[in-house]
């Protein structure tokens, strides 16, 4: 488990620039007092250390110990005694882990777009809680950075807006990117490297070079909508794979598929390799290298997206499998969108030995990418400030995840069960069978709660009993309050 | 014939930003006597007013006088003697007409994406003089306004980084482009528009929501490259209808076309119908309804690309073929990349009854358009002082058409032939049979001057004795000489 921050449910914008410089003291004794309930050493029920003790021990002011106390206090660790102090509240339930997924066999048609709708209908209304798209809090993103380098790159560059950038991106951000993965020891040269509108034009240009109307291609179940909508969109059919809820695809089911009658129509497999969406599942290394190798065997592209991969929220990222793909098997996706700048749209890909094939694609699906917010990315990235802030949203993600998973076990109806992520900030909630998420969708939305409906993730429309929670979001009262609901109209 | 100019091959962007404000007196009576010449006062061979004379008669001083007769000794319309004065030059040869061109009439494969590399080539590439992309010399835009106005936005809004847009765009820049065409009698709702990276988006968005692969797309011929491009990436065939280089697509040889054999395969009719990019034909607008009608009729979608609509040179600008357009049979596309902003990528398309299959595709192909620059230009546009701006470009782009014109005339073989655009910046060149502009192409390049070769515009590799040339550059010795020694190498 990673430190926990302080306070993440009071912190505003300005705060928490300031907040992000030096861990407060409060913050560091709270650590240290779960750390302990956390190894057992104090057990649920047993009363905490008081304000006197805890002042004592570690040499802090009362107040400072009454902070770190009331962290523990909204965090639900512990609780208040009136007149008595402080005690461990008991760890809600825990729920039974999720079971590998079981997808029909064949390949279907797909027609996921007629959901769309319920992605737009929430965007850029105020009084909605917004737990539908996967975009994190705008207060945990470095927002006024990043705006200070969009206006030094505007004034320094007018031209930028008087000239077309290069097909490939802005070199100085392919290098920044490159220079990235070299760091994880996934060696891309800068050639190798497109930049793209985000991700989704990403998956786009992979998807459209290596596979035509009428054809396979082979996702994790349940996959991000997005990758049925490109498959829909380009009139290709999905064959859902069984996917493990923690270790994610499973590679002897796409074998099998491959050696299965309609094998040879596959022509890609796409997936989240680290921390999938909506599952959060993470590929162990073994599994890459088999995935990898039945890909190559069958020499079908493996559409690797690695958009959460630097949000996990333990040890070292994992790297991404093209780091193993000698031969340009991989074709690899990401962008800015999850850590930096969803506004962006910046996005890039590295497409193995379809570069040229998705080269030509890119320009005719919208010729370059504006180099404005390139520029300014680039030089962000170049100040090397990501590093930090990195390591601050990876916090974020998992505190409130955990906080998320926690509300959901203590609100939810008795035999939910939900997702065990280790990046990322996407819940799934798998609710008793019988329940239905797009009727729960309905009424939610009416009451100014947003969230995504299972069935968005199948080209077979299963999940119906599923939903995909997006935990990058403040714990104010409201949040709560609004899983609180969800947990009553799932009821 | 518009006014012209006093001075533009002198201009630089500073000094232009002054003379946009007034006409200088010098360049006013460069008009008059222009004007005189013109309409045959003066002929070829005589001599133009003195000095002494010119400054009584226009009651200016000598200096402006003489600078008044240096501009036009600059254009080529006059002649300095020795001694004597200056005299009105003969009128260089004026070269015959094109003719409607002949494509074969089948459908064919298209495969220009292998000449992409040729226009990577030349891009961000200083040395070279650049004729070859068609995009406005940036002296020419206002980007130093547009600049400020995306430093406002970017203060203002910093949250626009940190969140997705809506799915059509900004409602603000899609107002701002609804109000536009409702000025010229085209009515279009906000909620029919969605905004696009660029018009090669757009495009893209169109061409993919009506026809799959192995369908057939009709075009001009010569046509864009683009149109060729996205035909090629998709997997459809072109059939290229003849032309008129005054007047536009055939009607007659499109009915024909559907008529045919084949004709059921054809999915949509794809042209540009203002100044069209390379021929510069103008669609009049009985042509224009007639196109519709036949279009209605075999209920095929009409794209039209409206990208140069609003740089005609005298008059009004003709109405998009939309503004006829009663049952949405119209998918219209444009962008702000010829007239505002090249590198903003910033464009729209309004598909006409095929809307919901362009939103669906839009969420697949990129998701959403950055709203940063969006709101930089809906701010700019709602200024409004887009209307003197393109008062402006348009008379730029007449000279400088008018100029290059000219230069061909006078150093290109005899048996060259040229466009006469009425509106835009490009000038389509004819050199005499057998001449390869290809092989012309890749010794210019070496000599650092770029142009596209004529094979580009088609996909059955017509026009090899063809090129296309971008004169939106300022005049001067650099370009000028670039033109000379393109006739050199044509020769």
């Amino acid at each position: 488990m990673p430190p926990i921050d302080a306070n993440p449910a009071a912190r505003s914008a300005p705060a928490r620039r300031i907040t992000r410089r030096r861990e407060p003291r409060y913050a560091v004794v709270a650590e240290q007092l779960q750390g302990l309930i956390g190894s057992g050493q104090l057990r649920p029920g047993e009363r905490a250390p008081s304000v006197r003790e805890l002042s004592r021990q570690s040499r802090i002011s009362a107040a400072t110990a009454v902070a770190a106390l009331r962290v523990l206090e909204r965090r639900g660790v512990l609780e208040a005694r009136p007149q008595s102090g402080f005690y461990v509240r008991p760890r809600p339930r825990r729920s039974a882990p999720l079971a590998l997924t079981q997808p029909p066999r064949t390949a279907s048609d797909v027609s996921v777009n007629s959901l769309l709708g319920l992605l737009d209908a929430a965007r850029n209304d105020r009084r909605i809680v917004p737990l539908g798209s996967a975009i994190p809090e705008s207060a945990w993103l470095p927002e006024r950075a990043l705006q200070r380098r969009v206006v030094a790159a505007a004034r320094r560059l007018p031209s930028l807006l008087s000239e077309y950038e290069l097909l490939r991106g802005l070199p100085a951000l392919r290098h920044q990117i490159a220079r990235r993965y070299a760091e994880i020891g996934c060696a891309l040269a800068e050639d190798e490297l497109l930049v793209t509108n985000g991700c989704m034009e990403a998956l786009h240009l992979c998807i459209g070079a290596v596979a035509s109307a009428g054809d396979t291609i082979a996702v994790e179940s349940p996959a991000y909508f997005g990758f049925l909508q490109i498959i829909e969109s380009l009139g290709l059919k999905a064959l859902e794979i069984a996917t493990d809820p923690r270790d994610g695809l499973s590679v002897e089911a796409l074998q099998r598929a491959l050696d299965g009658r309609q094998g040879h129509s596959i022509k890609a497999c796409l997936l989240v390799s680290s921390y999938s969406n909506p599952l959060g599942a993470s590929l162990p290394e073994p599994r890459r290298k088999a995935l990898l190798e039945v890909c190559s065997e069958h020499d079908i592209a493996l559409i690797e997206d690695d958009i959460y991969g630097e949000l996990n929220y333990a040890g070292a990222r994992p790297p991404p499998i093209k780091s193993l793909d000698r031969s340009g098997q991989v074709m690899l996706v990401s962008s800015f969108s999850k850590t930096l700048a969803p506004g962006a749209r910046i996005g890039w890909v590295a497409p193995g030995k379809w570069l040229q094939a998705v080269r030509l694609r890119k320009f005719t699906t919208s010729a370059s990418t504006a180099p404005l917010l390139q520029h300014a990315l680039a030089d962000w990235l170049a100040q090397d400030g990501y590093t930090r802030h990195l390591r601050r949203l990876r916090q974020d993600c998992a505190e409130h995840v955990e906080l998320f998973s926690a509300a959901v076990e203590r609100h939810f109806p008795p035999g939910t069960r939900i997702s065990r992520p280790e990046g990322g900030f996407v819940l799934w909630v798998e609710l008793p069978p019988g329940r239905d998420s797009l009727a729960m969708h309905a009424r939610a939305l009416r009451e100014h709660i947003s969230f995504l409906p299972g069935p968005l993730f199948s080209a077979t429309g299963q999940y119906r009993n599923c939903l995909r929670l997006n935990c990058a979001r403040s714990w104010t009262p409201r949040v709560a309050g609004a899983v609180r609901r969800l947990g009553q109209l799932a009821g």
